[in-house]
């Protein structure tokens, strides 16, 4: 953090580095939020490509509410990395999931940008520490992980490696609030950050299920659409099953139903359910919960529940 | 299969067997869809439990659209077993999980039953082979799982066990698309079936994350309902993958990804990703997508998540 910092609330120049299907849905969405964004990516044609992602996007983001002052225009095509990051107050790299390519990708970008700028990763997978080894500025490197398409789905990861300085990931948490998104900030490294990690799991058992001929890949979706699936928008795993538990929640839930953890109902081997662990589960969701009675939590999941039918519902029928 | 079974459609009479969250759900299900419910359950006090259940349920089942005739005074208290189910027309037990108790409830249930008439087990995770032992006349049980809560999710999964008679399981699947569910039918009994052993996954990797500390109760919730979780009402994990693929769809998702199915993502161990598993997987996904091209399958998703925020938020705003 040094004078060139700006305060979160004051960028208005943002950078993109990689304009795939992820770096692409960056662009749009800040563009959304009336930032001014520069652009670069290796691939000659990237432009077109890009500018097309936008184009399909914006409907959707206009139809959201734009911000004042966002427009299309503000997108600048930069010919180089260096004059992508010249002039930029944040930077947001989109490479592939390559970790040679990325070490190298974000020192040049590291190397590139002005002191005290802020430098996010999109890496659905690597840490930090191991990508930020090459950098002269490592301390202001901060994973930044969105979930596709970055435009919509709110959802930011933010972490910072070893060698990040702490006012770097409060600064690019605060930052990713102020653009819109909703930032779970963590506290220290774990491979496949938090979301990823949940839905690989998922991800991998429904791979078990279709190489074992347990069921078909339609059996497994339609068991998400027309079943949890419908429950998740609103809430989480954990206080899916706080609900399961009736009027005892997940206390009751994890004492009657603990011991089927230990029932082969997915590859994925069971935690030992330990006191501390039961305790913890119990006293998150009450805190999640915040003084909702199981009775009033039914209700706003079953309310929720309905709109939800009926918003997918809708889609599906204007479908093609 | 005899002279006393009635075609799906023409079923007017169904009992319910256990009368808690599940099996009340049940009977909220059954009277709004216009059936006269008979319920029995052995706690002395359930009839009151049960009403304030059904009452809770009622607005939002109006709300939903009730049949032709529903209504709260079709319900019939039995005061034993042998009473609720003699003139029943479909018989679904719900009673707690415990796999002695339900040996001994099937079978009674089995015995009282007139004859060619199919009962089913709301078990989330018995095989009817393991529960329908001392059954006299086994070949007409089937599982028939829902999920929580019954008159909302439309969900069921529906699977025989080694003494049920194929006849029973496409009786079972077609009576419950009548009364308004949506049906997977399963060639095979799989512990959890297919819905418990994808949920059951997040659910185990969630309990390590918070074992760890590696993510907090909140953060595991948050990380769904503002992610991935705004997918799913839509697009199945399979179906979500596909489109995280680009233009390549499943297939480029499993070339360029399939490596990282080795990274320590989740506790759960990968399958090997053989040519098998991932023709299997691309070929489903075609299927699935029913002739969309990404980009139509792209715009369906957007609008979907966005109407599903919006039905999302409006619940938020109006909750306690």
């Amino acid at each position: 953090m040094n004078e060139h910092t700006p305060s979160p609330g004051s960028v208005r120049r943002v950078a993109c580095i990689g304009a795939g299907v992820i770096g692409g849905g960056w662009v749009a969405h800040f563009l959304a939020r009336g930032y001014r964004v520069t652009a670069w990516d290796p691939a000659p044609e990237f432009e077109a490509k890009l500018r097309r992602l936008v184009d399909a996007a914006w409907p959707a983001l206009t139809e959201l509410g734009l911000a004042e002052g966002a427009s299309r225009d503000n997108l600048v095509i930069a010919s180089t990395l260096a004059e992508a990051v010249a002039d930029a107050e944040f930077v947001q790299e989109s490479a592939p999931e390559d970790l040679a390519l990325k070490r190298d990708l974000l020192a040049r970008i590291d190397a590139a940008t002005p002191p005290g700028v802020v430098i996010s990763s999109s890496t659905s997978g690597y840490g930090m520490t191991e990508m930020q080894v090459d950098c002269p500025t490592p301390q202001r490197l901060v994973v930044g992980h969105p979930f596709n398409p970055p435009y919509l789905i709110p959802l930011v990861e933010v972490v910072g490696g070893e060698r990040t300085e702490p006012w770097a990931v409060r600064w690019a948490s605060e930052f990713f609030e102020v653009a819109g998104k909703s930032v779970i900030t963590m506290d220290r490294e774990v491979p496949g950050f938090i979301a990823n990690r949940l839905q690989e799991a998922i991800w991998r058992e429904a791979l078990h299920m279709v190489a074992n001929g347990e069921a078909t890949v339609e059996q497994i979706d339609a068991s998400i659409t027309e079943g949890p699936g419908l429950r998740w928008p609103l809430l989480g795993p954990c206080l899916t099953f706080h609900l399961a538990g009736g009027d005892g929640g997940m206390a009751h839930m994890l004492d009657h139903f603990g011991p089927s953890l230990k029932s082969p109902w997915t590859r994925l081997e069971a935690p030992e359910l330990t006191t501390e662990l039961r305790d913890a589960m119990v006293q998150g969701c009450e805190r999640a919960a915040d003084g909702r009675s199981i009775a009033e939590l039914v209700a706003d999941r079953d309310r929720a529940v309905i709109a939800v039918m009926r918003a997918v519902d809708e889609v599906r029928k204007g479908a093609k």
